[in-house]
């Protein structure tokens, strides 16, 4: 074959559901030269990886750490480990996602009941405890922040329910980590998962998760093996224990990465980032308003990071996505499952939540949106989220 | 807690049995900002590596990718796609990562049959026909080039045996791909996993793996579905196939670096790769015999790329690695299983096999050993390795 040349990528502004861009530190640190996987150097910057998700988490469980592959490995992870053959568990689903969970827990040989809502709502916590109730399951499954519709599940509630009834509760929090308020500890959320590049603005590869004490005595009390050994707690641990016991090696890169990604989000504080979030979402919100495009998610629980919003009647998905991204070099997502061709969706995550993305991003739609034959009042759009960021400040 | 400080790394030379230095060029490609996973400039480069995977590889399977994950991610997901509950494998164990072998395929509920050999040695094509015959197993598995001894397992013949019998051969090529010779058609090999830090120079966090047509043909007899669904090839390449349907957000750095990794190979020559790490293994293996230090693998079947040597009689192992990465920042590794404590491993592979790490890391061995109560003569180690070097020019 002909070798190719070195690559020579056209930057793009990734405001999709994911990945988002990384932070240029981060990036730096992606070039940092190897370190053996049980070198004194590496194991301290675990050793801070692992207090710094405690943080981000807030959460005091012990068993948090990033598994060395992609955010839907932290799904199988957690199911993988909780779940064995014959366990009964529930799985709310309002989207995509939440599928995922019911398809992963049926290939552990898991009874699974499905309990639905439409794609956009959100479940009342009066909902899971009538499913709990009825089915008694071990674990709940359930999506904080389903990336494919923006909507935000409440799951304080839901916590508290799950406690009460002795059901582990199992939340995805793939979009919501770094962005909106999670709270393991606070909510009794007994296992998590999330990804390193959305919220916390590092490239996709690595999964973070949390296992309450509950959890791991749950892991504890198995009667079968873990069917994954990639992804077995029980031996992972041991690595990243006192003990080190070899299991794989550590994506040393992606650790670099991911610590950086953590260290900037503590420099600028948990809190403060949920509010960023909050302050460009409405700026977004305002001015995407203006331009004609509604949410497809109930306003009541809409995501500040991940904003979907219905393609214009007579607007083609494909069409516009492709114009964003020639013309503009911006990526923004086109709709998941029941909402493909139907909604875009755009990305405010981490990094990529700041004024001059919004700005940009509105002025290109106002221009996409014209040139495909919709009808726009001129500048409206960056007007509308201008006159939220002056109300802001 | 206390926000901890910018990473600030003290570079090491990673001569242990992995990860081993990625090359510049590769760490430059770890820093190139982000593309989305369906973004076309990423689906090109997908598809690049895919077609230097083939050439690596030495194969045509149009099912040859990596998996989002790190080497032992590629056993779990040879073994998971083309065994079933109840299916016969015979695993052939002469070291520590075979043994994993067993583990993970007694997870899926197959029948495993151990075949086993001492450690560093290898086996005979007899006695896996034997087996074979004795068994008549669905699969065959064996690991190419052993990571903890650091002997090379021959496999043209027992290839042939497997194709006669209709045996799946599974292969661990994570030791040996972009080091040694490795024939996946010429051989009839079916299924075969690797990594990319070692014999490719890339960061670990993808697991390149080929399927053969036999294999994919059993992957499509299965009556069950693959119980890892992370791991599911079949849901994995209608992603990198035509229709591009969303499984997992692909690492996209890792691709990049991967590009650049393979890339290098190919501008080399995958022959005169092999080439080179054959002259800086005898090199190296001149230094360490002058240096009194004894292989523990049989010398007919010896990797260029890992030499493991015992540990001289009274010298501490931990005491002379910490030497070794204090004094000088080289990291050799220790033994595992059977030889932890009485074996020293050093690698050299990829971009790390080349003349000025080798008597580097000769000259500083006799330093060590040295000041450990070793009697060695002045300068032997590096005398004999440039008059090895002096014959091949």
């Amino acid at each position: 074959m002909t070798i190719p040349p070195q690559l020579d990528i056209k930057p793009v502004l990734l405001l999709g559901p994911g990945p988002s861009d990384a932070h240029p530190n981060v990036l730096r640190a992606m070039a940092t030269p190897l370190l053996g996987h049980l070198d004194p150097q590496f194991l301290s910057c675990m050793n801070q990886v692992q207090d710094m998700l405690r943080v981000v988490f807030r959460t005091k469980n012990a068993l948090t750490l990033p598994i060395s592959a992609t955010g839907m490995a932290g799904m199988e992870t957690c199911l993988v480990n909780l779940l064995e053959p014959g366990d009964r568990i529930i799985v709310a689903t309002a989207g995509f996602f939440s599928r995922r969970m019911i398809e992963v827990a049926q290939r552990i040989g898991a009874t699974v009941t499905v309990l639905e809502q439409p794609w956009g709502e959100v479940f009342d916590p009066q909902q899971i405890r009538e499913a709990i109730a009825k089915e008694r399951p071990k674990a709940l499954g359930i999506v904080h922040a389903e990336t494919s519709t923006g909507a935000l599940q409440p799951l304080e509630e839901i916590g508290a329910i799950c406690r009460e009834t002795g059901v582990l509760l199992i939340v995805d929090t793939v979009t919501s980590l770094g962005c909106v308020p999670v709270e393991i500890d606070a909510w009794g959320i007994d296992a998590a998962y999330s990804c390193s590049q959305k919220g916390l603005s590092c490239p996709p590869g690595l999964s973070p998760v949390t296992f309450s004490p509950r959890a791991v005595e749950a892991m504890e009390r198995r009667k079968t093996p873990e069917q994954s050994w990639y992804f077995d707690l029980t031996l992972i641990r041991k690595y990243l224990g006192s003990d080190r016991t070899y299991h794989h090696t550590a994506p040393i890169s992606m650790n670099f990465a991911l610590h950086e990604g953590l260290r900037l989000v503590l420099e600028e504080g948990v809190e403060n980032r949920w509010t960023r979030h909050q302050k460009n979402h409405h700026a977004l919100k305002a001015g995407l308003g203006a331009l004609g495009l509604e949410y497809t998610a109930n306003p009541k629980h809409q995501l500040p990071q991940l904003n979907a919003v219905r393609i214009p009647a007579g607007v083609d998905d494909v069409a516009g996505r492709k114009m964003m991204l020639q013309e503009f070099g911006i990526e923004i997502g086109g709709g998941l499952g029941d909402f493909k061709g139907k909604a875009w969706r755009i990305g405010l995550m981490g990094y990529n939540s700041r004024p001059s993305v919004v700005l940009l991003c509105l002025a290109a739609l106002e221009q996409v949106l014209t040139r495909l034959g919709v009808k726009v009042a001129p500048g409206a759009g960056v007007a509308a989220a201008n006159a939220v960021y002056a109300k802001q400040s």
